[in-house]
């Protein structure tokens, strides 16, 4: 016999999809959801449909939004963009208030080893955006990893020769972390890319 | 502005009341969600809609069931009942296929200071499933807590005048562990529930 009746192991099943929930953890959110109020767990549905009906990608920055361009997009500094790999990055960088520009998202970053070229990402919607607007600088904010300097690199090629300045996020040691246990990596990037004081 | 736009940011709110789900978590599986097809994401909500539409209460023993009376009230042996605190340590114990029995969830543990006597859980129905059926055994499964241990003795002094056997799961060191870092609390029932070798 099952240990568990059919509706709930159903549920601990899905609880089970989400990133980094195991049987256990999947189990205790289940047991939540038992002990909510019918409405409680109709509003955690409908929150769940309510996602799958509305959101969609701005058609301008590729980030997420319910209407056919984002709030980012129709309100902020055109001038400066700042490229991202994934509408999860825009939210990162949004968080610290600190950038007061538009966004590009390109939807994956270069990756010959997973076949993915610079056609099967959102390069020619960047291009595009450059040529229509008056853009000053393009931030190039992917992943410090093989396929986001790969990005980069092949992204300041093509945007540099149109007059725009290309800039990249500073790598280092992170700060409040110690030099003794910084990792050989990023060590040596912090010294490559060492400042004047 | 707000981070994430209004659908997106009622889905982060929703998982954040799942147990031990922060900000950050919520997040993820947020984007795990928007990440879905369409039909996956409607089968996560209807998971969540039908254990609330299914489950209910075995009539019976009081655990999670989809009928009446549940599957283990249904079929297993009568005559040794297994008393817990919830549902979910019905769960727990028939992991184990070890016990062949059948169970009595009290809903709670008597409990004086958060105002939960005798009468505030399944004490009542578990007397009246002695009278009706034959029981030898009553095992009493309650945490090894203040309330439990209350609740324990409590359906001991009124069991055993029945001519009903009243045992408890034992306490002591877990096995796989070491003396030297067992609590001491743990340590010293290990001691005064020695067993002969």
């Amino acid at each position: 016999m099952e240990i568990f009746i059919e509706s709930i192991g159903k549920l601990i099943n899905e609880f089970s999809k989400l990133p980094g929930v195991g049987k256990k953890t999947a189990q205790r959110y289940a047991y939540k959801i038992i002990d909510m109020t019918p409405s409680e767990a109709n509003a955690f549905a409908e929150a769940i449909l309510g996602v799958k009906r509305k959101v969609r990608y701005c058609k301008v920055c590729g980030n997420f939004t319910e209407e056919d361009t984002c709030g980012i997009c129709k309100t902020r500094d055109k001038s400066v963009i700042c490229v991202v790999k994934e509408p999860k990055d825009v939210a990162a960088i949004e968080k610290l208030h600190e950038f007061k520009g538009v966004y590009h998202v390109l939807h994956g970053t270069i990756d010959p080893m997973a076949g993915v070229g610079p056609n099967d990402i959102r390069i020619r919607e960047l291009l595009a955006r450059l040529q229509e607007n008056e853009v000053k600088e393009v931030i190039v904010a992917t992943n410090p990893d093989v396929s986001g300097d790969a990005t980069a690199l092949y992204l300041a090629r093509l945007i540099k020769p149109l007059g725009v300045t290309v800039t990249r996020l500073a790598h280092g040691i992170p700060i409040g972390s110690e030099i003794e246990y910084t990792d050989d990596v990023t060590l040596t990037r912090a010294f490559v890319e060492r400042n004047r004081i």
